[in-house]
C-alpha cells in the first residue's frame, strides 16, 4: 500500500494505493469521512456489469451509458436529476466509480448539486487513476469542445486499486500510458523528490521478456504511486491552473489537436498524447532548447511503450493548427506550448513561431 | 456613495453603492478588474429594452428571457454556448446586468464557463441589490426544488445602481422589501456594528407623509447600504453556509414552504418571506423564545410596509408542512428553523415540534 496527500490547505486530501482497496472501500469511506454519511454512488453499465457485487453493497447508484459521447449536458441533467430524486441531502457523499468520464461528471455533480456536497473518486482505469482523478479538474463537454463547462472541486478521499486493471484491454491501458510517460518528462520540474521515473520506465522496457504490457501488471502500484505523487505536487502549487499546472498539459496541446482531427476515435488518448509529446520535442530540438541525445533518448522511450503507431505521419498542417488555436489554453489567441528545456524539465513558452509548430508535427 | 468589503482573503471584493453608478461602470470595471480586458454582458430581454444606451456600450451581450421559470438547464445550456460561441477566454469576464434570475444563472455560468472566469454584478432590482448579488450564491432552479443546482462563486465586484429602482413598479419593490425587513430582525446577530436598522425603517414608516413607498426612494442608498452590510458580514464569517449564514434564511423556510404552496405566483418573495417572519415570531413566540412585546412590535413593523395581504390566512397545515420539509436546508429530514430569541438576535433551532410548527401558521 502506498499512501500520499494531495496538500492544500483546508481542501487536502489523501489518495490511497493498494492493491485489493476495493475490498476496503466501506471502512475506508468510514475512516476518512466519517460514519453514518449516506452515500450516493455514480458509475457506467459497463463497470456496473463487471463491478455487480461491489455495488450491491450501495443503496443509491447512478449508472450513466458508457463512452465520452455521454459525458455531456444531457448526462449532466440526468445525474441531477437522479440525485434529486433521491433527496441527497449537503451532508451526504458522491462516489466516483470508475473511468475519466464518470469521475468528472459525478465530480461536476458534486461541486453543483445543492451547490456542493463532498465527493470520492475510485478510479477503475489507468488514464482515470494516473491523471484524472486527482486534482480536481470536472466538468463535461460541449459540441465547441471538450471539457468546456466544469469546475475545480477537490474530491475528500481518492481510493486507487490497481487490481481493476486486470480487466483492461490493451487499448484501455494505452489511453493511460500516455500520461505515465508523461510524467517522466515533467519530473524535474514537477517535484524535488527524486522518482527517476525515466530510468523506471526505461528498465521495465528492458527487462520485459516478450509482452511488455503484460510485464506492467506486477509494476502498477508503483507506476501509478510516482504519477500521482507528480500530480500531487503540481496540484497542491497550483490549484486552479494558474501557472505551474500548464506543465501536466505537456503533449496535450498537440495531443488535443491530433485527437480533434481524427474525431477522437482513430488513437487513444495516451496515443494522441504520446504522438503530441513527440511533436513537442520536436519542436524543442528544432529550437535548440534540447540536445539531440535527449531528443533521441525520450523518442526511443515513447516508441518503445508501442504509442507511436504506423500511420501517425503527415497530419494535414493547415488543419491541425486550426485545431490548436481553439484550444482552451490559448490566451488572446496565441498558442503556449510546453517544451523540454533540459532533461526532465518543461516550461510553458508562448513565442513558438507557426512555421516551427508546423514543422514539428509528425 | 457607499463603498464596503466582503472579507474573503484572497476572494475579497468591493460593493459599491451610488446613485448614478451606472454611468461610471466602464471606469469602475478598469479601476478594480484592469484594462484591456474582454467584458460579456449577460442579462435579459426586459432590461436590454430598458437599458439599450448601457448595453450598446458592450461588444458581447447574451440576452435571456425574463422570468424565474427561464432559471433552468435549458438556459443554462444556452448561456454556456453563446459564452462559447463567442471564444470567451479564462482572462475574460462576466458582467450579470438585471436581477437576482440574470445574477444567479450568470454567476453559475461563469463558475463553470472554463472551469470557470470572472465576473461582476450590476443589479438592477431591490431584491439582488440587498440580497443575490452578495454572497456568492449561484444556480438555477430543477423541476424538484429552487436552486438545486449551482455553485458559491463570489464575484470580483458588485456595483449597485440605486437609481435603476425607479424603473420598478410596486410589486417589484415588495419582491425586495422582505429582506430588507429581514436585515432589521437579524442585526444583533448578523454584525458588531450598530445600525439601527430597525428604528430606521420604523422613523421611514411614520414619517412618510402619504405614500411610504414613495417616501422609500429617496433612502434606497441607506437602506441598500445597511442591508448589504449586514449581508456582507456574514457571508464573510461563513461562505458556503456551514453554520452562520442559515440566519439569512429568517423567514424563509416558512417562506419558501408560502410560495411552493401557491406556485410561486400569488405572493412577491418580499410578501412570502414576510409571512413567514410572522410564523417565525409566532413560533418563537409560543416557544416562548421572545416576549409579546417584541412580538407586537416586530409583527407591526412587518405589516406596516404593506407585506401582509389580507388573505395570507388558513393555509393549509399539511400542505405547508411537506413543504418546508422539502426545503433544501432539511437535514437528516429534520426542520431547522431560524428563530428570534432576544430583539433583533435570532438563531437556528433544530427541535421545534410539529404541531407548534403548524400552529405558527396563519
Amino acid at each position: 500500500m502506498k499512501k500520499l496527500t494531495v496538500e492544500l490547505k483546508d481542501r487536502s486530501y489523501p489518495i490511497i494505493i493498494k492493491d485489493g482497496a476495493l475490498n476496503e472501500v466501506k471502512a475506508l469511506l468510514d475512516e476518512h469521512l466519517g460514519t453514518g454519511r449516506r452515500h450516493f454512488v455514480i458509475t457506467n453499465k459497463t463497470i456496473a456489469k463487471i463491478y455487480k457485487n461491489f455495488l450491491d453493497g450501495f443503496k443509491n447508484v447512478v449508472t450513466i451509458d458508457d463512452g465520452e459521447e455521454f459525458k455531456n449536458f444531457k448526462t449532466f441533467e440526468f445525474i441531477i436529476g437522479e440525485l434529486l430524486k433521491a433527496k441527497i441531502e449537503r451532508g451526504d457523499c458522491i462516489i466516483a466509480f470508475g473511468g475519466g468520464v464518470v469521475g468528472d461528471m459525478a465530480g461536476f455533480a458534486a461541486a453543483s448539486v445543492l451547490r456542493g456536497v463532498d465527493y470520492v473518486q475510485i478510479p477503475t482505469t489507468l488514464l482515470s487513476q494516473v491523471d484524472s482523478s486527482v486534482g480536481g479538474k470536472t466538468g463535461f463537454n460541449h459540441p465547441l469542445g471538450k471539457n468546456l463547462i466544469g469546475a475545480f472541486k477537490q474530491p475528500k478521499l481518492v481510493i486507487i486499486d490497481p487490481k481493476t486493471l486486470d480487466t483492461l484491454d490493451k487499448r484501455q491501458i494505452k489511453t493511460g500510458l500516455g500520461e505515465v510517460l508523461k510524467y517522466a518528462f515533467i519530473e524535474k520540474t514537477a517535484t524535488d523528490k527524486d522518482f527517476r521515473m525515466f530510468d523506471y520506465l526505461k528498465s521495465l522496457q528492458k527487462k520485459a521478456t516478450g509482452n511488455l504490457y503484460e510485464n506492467l501488471k506486477s509494476h502498477w502500484q508503483e507506476i501509478i504511486y510516482m504519477s500521482v505523487s507528480m500530480k500531487a505536487a503540481v496540484v497542491s502549487k497550483d490549484e486552479c491552473e494558474k501557472g505551474l499546472r500548464a506543465i501536466l498539459n505537456f503533449g496535450h496541446t498537440f495531443g488535443h489537436a491530433v485527437e480533434k482531427i481524427t474525431d477522437y476515435k482513430k488513437y487513444t488518448h495516451g496515443e494522441a498524447v504520446a504522438a503530441g509529446m513527440v511533436m513537442a520535442f520536436r519542436a524543442a530540438l528544432k529550437r535548440k532548447l534540447i540536445d539531440d541525445t535527449y531528443f533521441r533518448e525520450a523518442v526511443n522511450l515513447i516508441s518503445s511503450y508501442e504509442l507511436i503507431l504506423d500511420d501517425m505521419k503527415n497530419f494535414d498542417k493547415e488543419k491541425m493548427f486550426e485545431a490548436m488555436k481553439s484550444d482552451k489554453k490559448v490566451s488572446h489567441a496565441k498558442i503556449k506550448l510546453v517544451l523540454p528545456f533540459k532533461p526532465l524539465e518543461v516550461q510553458l513558452f508562448d513565442d513558438t513561431e507557426e512555421l516551427l509548430i508546423k514543422d514539428s508535427l509528425l
